[in-house]
């Protein structure tokens, strides 16, 4: 069966008073609709459990995309997953394995990946080759002498190591879990039920500001300036690919998420044949297959409050985007599945959100930083970067605004190949903002690209959807100059079709989240899934977890929050000692 | 008299029925009180005009505090005028000159600033030195061929005389205004009138993704890095001081901005004596002269909606603080005299930013960029400077994360000396906010620096006020820290007081703003100032001005408002042929 082909309700259901209503149809919403339903002992009936999303397709920030021309998936948001990440590899992999084909997530090799920064162009093993060859890789920045010749991902390595050995707490308790074999190398074999012990509790001990603070109070820019010095930083900033990592966020959490994800060689990346999103729809397939449930597509929340009388907890007004108009639900239970910028976006002065003079809850909102990030997606009619590099799969990287290109690969049956043109975060998603179509949010319009017939497409396999997503024409030579000046190449053919996403536009406020510093996180990820105890309102998702970034993340705090307020059992296919988080 | 020590109210009116209700005593909210009530030919009755503010202060964005031992006043917002600016101009020199002195606003000589930038440390001078000697000044970036040597504020001037010339119907219309007498040398003779001509018309005409596009349409950022690279970018966001005037906002609005302030030796600043807050006390005064008037402080203007019945358009919800408790008001016009932020923290389902489905409103409210801003306001017992360096006055430079730094002078009187520590904006903030005492956003306390007695201060002089502004310990070890390599100098004393403000906070947002690309921006300041035809609410502040984080830009804006909706004249002391903008 294609997954693809369910279709959902977009209108207002008949049935308006039920237990339990679901806002947000993204990973975390469909996870806690599928475990409500199909709990192996105790499963509510589906008709009282419903998935209401404001958008007109489901799974969040996992989004797809076919361009014509190319069976190869493109992916505008997350795209991969780790196999140490149980929840989401046990139900691609054993739940869902008959609807879902998992496949690797290929990251190349560095020797074939350019790497330009400064107006520096190099492959980006050349760090590993210079050391190999027992010499230091001159760059253009200005860097201390102890940190020369370490490439970024062992220069993060080396700052983390050094603080963790720095404080005798964690030498005594965990000093076996990290080495340092040679100059160059480092190894971390800390689970994430040990770094939730030595999170909140490692200190900073070198002489300087932050010397005797908690890492976890201060931020990750701040511990690396003053390890590396701020030109250090820039060349981690730069040359890591993504200013979400050195942003100033809690410096504590940064150490595990540099470690596991990004510096670690071995970690094994993979995903799903066909596009990462169909995780989504393989949980919402297995929702929807229990009688009475439904997802209710294009109903945005407005508020909701307490009903005094009846049986029934909570009234919730919704807003139609077919008929136009506001509707009621009364529910007992609520689940807001939504990150931090669709929480601000609902009534911030009903009783939940305007519960005190202090703000408790829109402060614990604001624990967590919300990360812009955008993708221009490219389809070319040959895989140029196989033909002039021999580069097969993975990314290279640069301090130009389009920061990261990712080489997608060449269709099996044709020669058509898929490119991601720019994935970059933070600062450099206005430099691209400026070039969109600003139309949608009240300035000038903007021609967009038009995509061009080739050998292997006509010009009517361009669905409408997709020209309206179309990266604009400026964007796309803005684009393509930087993709010739990284690849240090005069040409470079134009691509046939383009598919554009920004996701700092509401409702998403942001590709993913961090945590703030200074902040007691443990107790906030608590607090955030059931914020007032004597309410049934429970929020979930990735925003709030302890792998941001991940949809892992979003599982673990849902999987959390069921087991704490809905009395599930844990599920056979999750292993009884996989660690769920704070 | 003292203008600081008239009193407000804090609590609720009893005549709860007035013709304008303005919200915000920042200047353009006390400008229109002021100018309402004091019209040359027909006032309004003061009681029928009440100003609203829902903090402790007036003055907006402007706030000047004075630090024990000193008398020398610091500034924590605004802090100039230019003498161009005649609204401004004109009150404090004119129309109040019997309550302010103005004085100059010494920006000092660059022989005597540092700069500090990919480690290399220099003079500020150090461009027009080596030019001076025919030479080439080499820095740590790599700058395009044509570019080296250039000083920022020359490269700034440069990109713009290019764009400019490389227009035909610029050069055939305004070509005489401009010059380029010696290499490195501009000059600009456009007024702020023709630059209103100029920036919705200008075309970039340079082969590359921008070439024909309105120069209006394109980023700065987008237009700096097709000019001189991203290297250059990078130099100009560094060495110019401030990242907000390279972010990516509207490039057209960039230019005046530029050439006007930043870029032109000549221009002559001011301030007035005992802090550049005592025009909007001032004005207050005016106000508050006529009978009936009065500025609420504590009350927090919720939401507002349509009267059905009744003589009064509109009924306004408050929250008055002191009780802890709302009321209402009755009004038939309103003027928002707020920033963005503060206008999107009013309810914004009521019918005037929920006027319909597109969101016409919000989404001209989001024309502009909120730019985060943030100062540590430093109190030392010796000017460290003067005896070190012999600077008397200005600020120097660095891409270290406290960007800049002024030297604000010696008390006449005794030693004691003021310097701003730290004055830093956009990313950079966020370095210093992790260092805060985010207890007050939900996090966890933080020691503050703790205030120290001098020879020439005791302990008893610090009040309660000062005693919680502090910076934090940690942020002033980091900011003296960095202050230390900025000037080349292992030890520099600490300061026996400090002062910390951060205006990105809420209901500010930032510090100042700034207009996006691509957005028609004469209709929308017009727009803006009165959003809904058939209503009788306004808006007006800096925000939304042509001139962005100048005070002169709010009394632009409020004059042009009262001028088009309140049927005011043009005052004799605003001169026939000034141009009030758009």
């Amino acid at each position: 069966m294609n997954l693809k082909k369910q279709t959902f309700e977009t209108n207002v259901p008949s049935n308006t008073e039920i237990e339990v209503a679901i806002i947000g149809a993204g990973v975390s919403g469909l996870y806690s609709a599928y475990r409500l339903t199909n709990d192996e002992s105790t499963p509510l009936p589906a008709n009282q459990v419903q998935i209401f999303e404001m958008g007109d397709r489901i799974g969040g920030r996992l989004e797809s995309v076919e361009l014509p021309g190319m069976s190869i998936t493109g992916e505008l948001g997350g795209m991969r997953y780790m196999t140490s990440q149980e929840i989401v590899t046990s139900l691609i992999e054993n739940v869902f394995k008959d609807e879902l084909n998992n496949i690797p997530f290929p990251m190349g090799n560095a020797s074939q990946h350019f790497g330009y920064f400064r107006k520096q162009r190099l492959k980006m093993n050349a760090w590993e080759e210079a050391q190999n060859q027992g010499s230091v890789l001159e760059t253009n920045y200005i860097i201390n002498k102890n940190d020369e010749g370490y490439s970024a991902d062992q220069l993060f390595n080396k700052i983390i190591y050094d603080v963790l050995m720095a404080d005798p707490w964690f030498v005594s308790n965990y000093g076996n879990l990290v080495a340092n074999p040679s100059k160059y190398e480092y190894t971390f074999k800390i689970t994430r039920s040990q770094w939730n012990s030595i999170k909140p509790q490692l200190i900073y001990y070198f002489i300087g500001p932050y010397n005797g603070l908690k890492v976890n109070d201060i931020g990750f820019w701040n511990l690396i300036k003053d390890r590396v010095s701020q030109e250090g930083y820039t060349f981690l900033a730069d040359a890591g690919g993504y200013f979400s990592n050195t942003i100033n966020w809690n410096a504590a959490e940064a150490f595990p998420y540099m470690v596991g994800d990004f510096s670690n060689a071995g970690s094994e990346y993979k995903t799903i044949d066909g596009g990462y999103d169909l995780i989504a729809y393989a949980i919402a397939k297995g929702y929807l297959n229990n009688q009475g449930a439904n997802i209710w597509m294009g109903n945005r929340l407005v508020t909701f409050k307490k009903q005094t009388s009846g049986t029934y907890k909570y009234e919730l007004e919704f807003f139609n985007k077919e008929t136009q108009s506001s509707w009621t639900l009364k529910a007992n239970k609520i689940i807001l599945a939504m990150p931090r910028r669709s929480l601000e976006l609902l009534d911030q002065n009903n009783f939940f959100f305007n519960q005190d003079s202090q703000k408790v809850l829109q402060k614990n909102m604001a624990s967590v930083i919300k990360e812009p990030s955008l993708k221009i997606l490219m389809g070319f009619e040959n895989p140029w970067w196989r033909t002039d590099f021999n580069t097969m799969a993975g990314h290279s990287i640069t301090d130009l605004p389009l920061r990261q290109c990712y080489y997608f690969g060449k269709d099996p049956n044709d020669s058509h190949s898929l490119f991601l043109g720019s994935y970059n975060d933070m600062q450099t998603v206005t430099f691209w903002q400026a070039l969109a179509n600003s139309k949608r949010e009240g300035g000038i319009f903007r021609k967009l690209f038009q995509p061009k017939a080739t050998d292997k497409v006509a010009a009517t396999a361009f669905s409408k959807r997709l020209l309206s997503n179309q990266a604009t024409q400026v964007m796309v030579s803005e684009a393509m100059n930087q993709i010739k000046e990284l690849h240090g190449r005069k040409e470079i053919p134009m691509p046939y079709v383009t598919w554009y996403k920004d996701w700092s536009m509401d409702p998403y406020g942001g590709g993913y989240h961090a945590w703030k510093a200074n902040y007691d996180i443990a107790n906030t990820m608590k607090y955030m899934r059931n914020p007032i105890a004597e309410e049934s309102i429970y929020i979930c998702g990735e925003a709030y977890s302890d792998q941001q970034g991940w949809v892992e993340g979003a599982f673990c705090v849902a999987e959390r929050m069921l087991q704490s307020y809905f009395e599930l059992k844990r599920p056979t296919w999750i292993s009884n000692n996989y660690y769920l988080g704070w």
